[in-house]
């Protein structure tokens, strides 16, 4: 299996191997090697192989960051040499502070009745799959749930992406190193590049995998999601969101163009493949959403195709364009894809209630790449249905002015049971790396509005179990 | 639909309806009036009705305490009137804590970043069905999964067990009245008695049911968390555990008979009919397990036959017994059923440890009822090769001497995975209402061993869900 470049489309790099399910079944032995290990060794140590990871990361920062631009086009600066590599190593940091102070923990204890309660490992690995569109940040080896994992003294069995394969393999060569000089055992931390999907759902159901970590598209962790049901173990699964953004009436009708180049610069941001992307832009007033529509038309129609980091997404883009095309709408901007590599033109559709109502599932449906869709309510109240039949969501945004006051305050009784995440005016695209953050959301957002993929402690809270000591000497 | 009197099997008190579909609906719809309700209200309104309910049981304690027994045959006192009572009335009074203290919000900000997170309800209603065994202390409306939705500020839609219809309109009379004397709409508590299982489904499916509260047996269980993982809803499920009991070697020697009495009395304890019943005895040492087989055997045989919670839990553990005897065990005490009523003769079956692992499952098979099985393992390595293999539980007890230092320190390590709480020496049954008990375990025990149904403010983070408000004013 090869990477290809997303911009010609050829392939990078070298040639890397589909992992058997023998191969797959070695790894998972392998784990019990690391998780006695991990579960009792100092904090210190694993924190020094975090720290030291980041290092060496940092020492490689510009190699790195071209190779993931290389396999992704995703901009070089200061999008994955700056912003995407500075998250990753505070990641890492975070993790290996967490693994010092131990707040993951959640000790509590009752001298009374002689009880002491904690969080400990899992007592097995957790399969740590990343997603497309973050190939340091959210990487299985390096990234978000590999740090929880990890915090939580779990050891890590990785699965490379397909677009940035040769990233995750140089991203692993400076993780093992430090793993080794950390004098961790190799099975802390172990990678595969691909495998055939029923050897995938072998490898959860084996007896050294304890959980999942899973970023990507609905459809794979559904498929994730029931195979980990069925075996009981937990699955912490960031799917899909449309992320929708509500723009009450008297905020519409003031600033319908502001609003609209917000709206448009969040869609457009690294290619429209943000999991926080507004996919849907409600506004209330007709008057003020045609406004919206011809401001983000003229952006949006202004702006150069966006390469898509695989052609997976661009033809997953094009099936929802499709979709909405097949009901009647017609794109107001773009609509295309082109070449070379893996393009397509910013796209906007704007339609109205009516429609967004008759054809719901496809107008809230999570679709990569430049793609925005604005649907032009009647009114505040109808702004208030759209959020009641909502999905579950990563995030929400309000937009609203002091005349909009009591359809703000609704929206937020109605939006806080929906959303991991409310913003108010803000677009939703910028997730801080925070102990406040909660990068979560009711299904089918994630798999378990409970918990978040973004912030330590709290995001390693997921791979854990809670164990009491009762009268334990 | 009826309860039946277990010491006699005769119908008591009055004949229950089944609910439709359409009539379960309406609960759930009704759910609606009592989202928001209690999601704003001040939270010592909500605690009011608590303290209020818990005080118009205490004034009828002697009443309800002689109607449960009278459905249970669990016994009047202490069990009912003081045990199980207090149990209920204190949980009652912690939830009332929690909902003035807030504890459960987990309330995390970040000024530089302009982000607040908590928990918040789940925006529906929790389905709380409680089991057979605690007709008080864990009822769908005034016990453990009751007061965790509760604290959360969830509505609640109860389900009574058949085992106890009775007692359950009685607790819901009282919590009735203490729901409208505190203003409080009456859809944040509704209870049914009875429905067609595919009926419950539906009622999961309904928009206005957020999650699940369950406990009871690990067929309903399993049923029942395929349905919530299919619609993507957050399931608390207390399932099924044999909370097995390992006795090292130097320990088995110098105190076989004393282990011996302190683990039958355990497997008496409410007619062996608690969750956390220590249905495996494994001891170290083929001598020390006869002579832990002969007294528990004197013991059991000397024990009067348990009066049963219903027919269905005789059946199973007559179906337990005779899976153990179809494989060629014989009890050494007891094994049939008698008269009149639903009664167990005390059951012991002693195996060796090459029968526990050809038949692990029937062996570690969770049966209510005075029923045990002793295995004699070769040793203490032994001893480790079974807690290895051994499935998710909710607790287990490791029973060691000073020269069973190292052979304690490898069973903690390996048990620490395998279940939610830990004891030395102390028989698992009693269960603490306490800030830093586990009552949970991994699966199968539960169905996820993140969390746990004991214990304020804990247990009701699994009614809640996080969310983060991202710069809102």
């Amino acid at each position: 299996m090869r990477s290809l470049n997303p911009a010609t489309g050829e392939a990078i790099g070298v040639d890397f191997p589909r992992s058997s399910r023998a191969e797959l079944e070695a790894l998972a032995d392998a784990a019990f090697d690391a998780i006695d290990f991990l579960a009792d060794a100092p904090g210190a140590q694993i924190a020094g192989f975090l720290d030291d990871y980041a290092a060496r990361l940092e020492s490689d920062r510009d190699g790195l960051a071209r190779l993931a631009h290389e396999e992704t086009a995703l901009p070089h600066a200061p999008r994955l040499s700056e912003v995407e590599f500075n998250r990753t190593t505070f990641q890492l940091r975070e993790a290996a502070r967490a693994l010092r102070d131990e707040s993951w923990r959640e000790v509590a204890s009752d001298a009374k009745n002689s009880l002491r309660s904690m969080r400990v490992p899992l007592g097995g690995a957790v399969v740590a799959i990343g997603p497309s569109n973050f190939p340091l940040a959210f990487n299985g080896v390096s990234g978000g749930d590999f740090c929880a994992a990890i915090a939580a003294r779990n050891p890590v069995i990785a699965k490379a992406h397909p677009g940035h394969l040769n990233t995750t393999a140089r991203l692993f060569a400076h993780c093992a190193a430090a793993r080794d000089a950390a004098g961790l055992p190799k099975a802390a931390v172990q990678l595969f590049f691909d495998c055939a999907p029923e050897d995938g759902e072998s490898l959860l159901a084996h007896a050294g995998v304890a959980a999942l970590g899973f970023t990507g598209s609905r459809a794979s962790g559904l498929r994730l999601k029931a195979a980990c049901d069925r075996l009981g173990k937990p699955a912490s699964l960031e799917m899909s969101s449309v992320n929708p953004v509500f723009v009450a009436s008297a905020a519409a009708t003031a600033r319908a163009e502001a609003v609209a180049e917000a709206w448009t610069a969040s869609v457009l941001l690294g290619g429209g493949q943000f999991c926080t992307k507004p996919g849907v832009l409600l506004v209330a007033g007709e008057d003020a959403a045609a406004r919206v529509v011809a401001r983000a038309r003229e952006l949006l129609s202004a702006a150069a195709p966006a390469v898509l980091l695989t052609a997976a997404i661009r033809e997953h883009a094009s099936r929802a364009i499709d979709a909405l095309r097949a009901h009647g709408a017609v794109p107001v901007a773009g609509g295309a894809a082109s070449g070379p590599g893996f393009r397509l033109a910013p796209t906007l559709f704007a339609v109205d209630a009516a429609f967004a109502r008759a054809h719901r599932s496809e107008v809230f449906a999570e679709a990569f790449g430049p793609l925005g869709v604005v649907v032009a309510v009647e009114g505040d109240a109808q702004l208030v249905d759209f959020a009641r039949a909502l999905d579950g969501q990563l995030a929400t945004t309000i937009v609203s002015d002091e005349g909009d006051a009591a359809t703000r305050a609704t929206l937020l009784g109605v939006l806080r049971f929906k959303a991991g995440r409310i913003l108010d005016e803000a677009m939703p695209t910028g997730v801080a790396v925070s102990a406040a953050m909660v990068h979560g959301g009711p299904f089918p957002a994630t798999g378990d509005g409970r918990h978040t993929a973004v912030g330590l402690p709290t995001a390693a809270v997921r791979f854990t179990k809670m164990l009491c000591l009762d009268r334990v000497r």
